[in-house]
């Protein structure tokens, strides 16, 4: 890690900077995947396969018999422990159904909202190293209990054109209607546009690789809604003199192992706990398989050295970090502090792979400084919330001058006159 | 309006469509506007105003004392009557505020939610004919609630320079911040890049022509959220026989004297509605100003005959309007299968005029289909939903092992260790 000490209020805005990446090339790429989608269909997705991802699929959609029998094929101690996720997750989701409340704005005139699940919605599940079965939950969970009818799934088949049976067991155990062997900004592109195989769907939500994030961006132009642009994963820990130094060195590899252009950053106000910091990650680097990934992540990572406590959460704020752990005594205080945060961790149990894995938040989460301006996924991300009005006779006499005087002052007679015409007939 | 008599579900879709546009040439003339205000700055934004508003200014933003002065310029009844608004959409806003659950997902594992306002967001009110002051409530009220500490209010000015008074007493009115006098896609620019005298803004939410959504859609790319792509205005309306026809003519009028490109659609199993309505039609339309909009408008119209109630709500799902009304007797039951609809309307005093200024509901919505993948603007709008979590000694035990048999299996080794490296601890 680079570490930094007490730096400026200026350098911040320069150190909470992610690595940019060139968008207009990435929009022409996607602009030009998506052409041939639309004009060749599934023959431009099976082209792409074979060109992306090194294989000849003879369909694109997985038959119902493999997404059944994957269950045989997943060990079942792991299964007891997606059993685990499942519940919390479907617990936590479960709270954010939004109650009916009828508000009686002025006598007579009653207005709530409503929750409708969209009807159907796109998963993106990424691909690589890594089968990534806890999304699945993560995106589809949400979903169901929303209530969308139909749940497409797409993830990027192996080498052998297969996908892992854990994707498939976890997908058929949460009410995914089907999974797609197609990745990249092609999957993103059937989704969007439908094909003969892939059916086209109003919202695509998950996250991926900055080709899939750009993909998911422009998806947004032809009338797609998104969850959110999702990409490099990224964690700031906030550790205080009496944090431990194993447990933050930890975390902080959990989040350097995604990938090499993985965010990780650690603040604090003790130059100790940031020298322990750095031995830890030393020792703990060398047990990881993953620790080419992760040492390269950490070259890019930053450690900030901070007078005060204000100055550790105003920083964190500006930085807007996906994942944020509060290491501190006071991290109950901190936490109330928080602005710009995808999902907070307080304290030093709250490890970040129990909200990657099972503890009932979402994992899927604003990176790259969007946790400025989006939530990350819950059931919100599936439901329209419409609102409805009921309005008595009694209701248009209290509110219909009102709305005269107004709809006049804009210049909107006929908005006036469909007041006046009632307002008329209930003198009669 | 086109009458169309029991069309066949084939026929429906086309029913159902917009008159489409050309995206591309939009998104090319948004892009070049956009490059030059991320060049020129301010400079750009005088020279557009000056060669699309037709008006050179000195000055971007409204001075305060301006803003003040409006106050003095706006009739005391249409004051009274924008305080009727007021109170009602804080009303109905206010009860959109979550409450705090605290959410104990396993013994031991506490998740919960917070809503965090979006710091700093851009309000867009159109131009044109009307002053749409009705809109600056709308889109500011929910914006202050949420607690947004900056609100910045873009609107184009008129031939000599000026912002209607009605428009600057209601943002002032209401908490706006700043006011700027520009409009269009430059308007649109200035808030993503921001320039000398506008802030860049992490949200921009507000209705727009076919320029002005094209330039919001675009600002995405740019890593701005938006509200939702919101185009021409629309209604759909069912009726029944028992309805009457004087009343669902305004009402369809209403919509049509928005613009030429309105949409308006009557839907109802009775021939005799729809003939008396097309009656009523001609009869108001003489009466109105703007006549020679709403007759534009009416004529891409539809009149559509359908065979059940359950036709009628079907094709209203289908299309997907921004304003759905329900004159019919059933209203209530035919509300609860809504399934795609912006805001709605039940019953026959339930007049969308009434949404549109005062009941208390948000009047910017989702139009062109947008309905299937987009709410309305609320408190969300202005929100992120920030997840917590809290997780003792006892909850680390009792949901490590699921979280690293899981880590495991997704061979995230660094994930598993932050928790092994936990519970080791708590056995020492």
């Amino acid at each position: 890690m680079k570490i930094v000490k007490n730096p400026g209020l200026k350098e911040w805005e320069l150190l909470t900077r992610r690595p940019s990446k060139s968008a207009a090339e990435l929009d022409k790429m996607v602009d030009a995947v998506f052409e041939n989608i639309r004009k060749k269909g599934d023959k431009a997705l099976f082209d792409y396969t074979s060109e992306f991802d090194g294989v000849a699929l003879k369909l694109l959609k997985i038959d119902s018999s493999v997404l059944k029998d994957a269950s045989r094929l997943v060990p079942a101690k792991l299964k007891k422990a997606m059993a685990v996720a499942v519940q919390n997750i479907t617990r936590f989701h479960l709270s954010q159904k939004e109650k009916i409340q009828k508000i009686e704005t002025m006598p007579g005139v009653i207005c709530w909202r409503e929750s409708r699940a969209i009807e159907r919605v796109g998963i993106y599940i990424p691909g690589g190293t890594a089968p990534l079965f806890s999304t699945v939950l993560m995106l589809a969970i949400p979903a169901k209990l929303a209530g969308c009818r139909e749940i497409m799934l797409c993830t990027p088949p192996d080498k052998n054109g297969k996908i892992n049976p854990a994707i498939l067991y976890a997908a058929n155990l949460v009410g995914v209607t089907a999974v797609f062997s197609i990745g990249g900004i092609q999957a993103i592109g059937a989704l969007t546009f439908g094909t003969e195989s892939v059916p086209a769907v109003s919202k695509i939500v998950g996250p991926g690789n900055q080709y899939v994030t750009a993909a998911k961006q422009r998806a947004q132009n032809w009338g797609v809604a998104i969850d959110m642009p999702a990409g490099p994963s990224e964690v700031l820990i906030i550790a205080d003199k009496k944090a431990d130094a194993e447990f933050v060195a930890a975390d902080l590899l959990s989040q350097a192992e995604h990938g090499a252009d993985s965010q990780v950053i650690l603040v604090s106000t003790s130059e100790k706990i940031i020298a322990d910091v750095q031995v830890e990650l030393k020792k703990q680097l060398k047990k990881l398989p993953r620790k080419n990934i992760a040492s390269q992540a950490l070259k890019n990572s930053l450690a900030i050295l901070l007078e005060t406590d204000a100055a550790c959460i105003g920083f964190s704020n500006l930085y807007a970090p996906e994942h944020l752990i509060l290491a501190t005594e006071n991290a109950t205080e901190l936490a109330k502090k928080v602005i710009n945060a995808g999902s907070v961790f307080i304290g030093r149990y709250a490890c970040e792979s129990a909200g990657d894995y099972a503890s009932g938040t979402n994992h899927t989460l604003p990176t790259n400084g969007y946790a400025r301006n989006y939530s990350g996924v819950s059931l919100d991300s599936y439901v329209r919330k419409i609102t409805f009005q009921k309005i008595s006779k009694k209701g248009i006499r209290e509110i219909g001058p009102a709305i005269e005087e107004m709809a006049e002052a804009e210049q909107l007679f006929a908005h006036k006159n469909a007041v006046t015409v009632r307002l008329k007939k209930l003198k009669k």
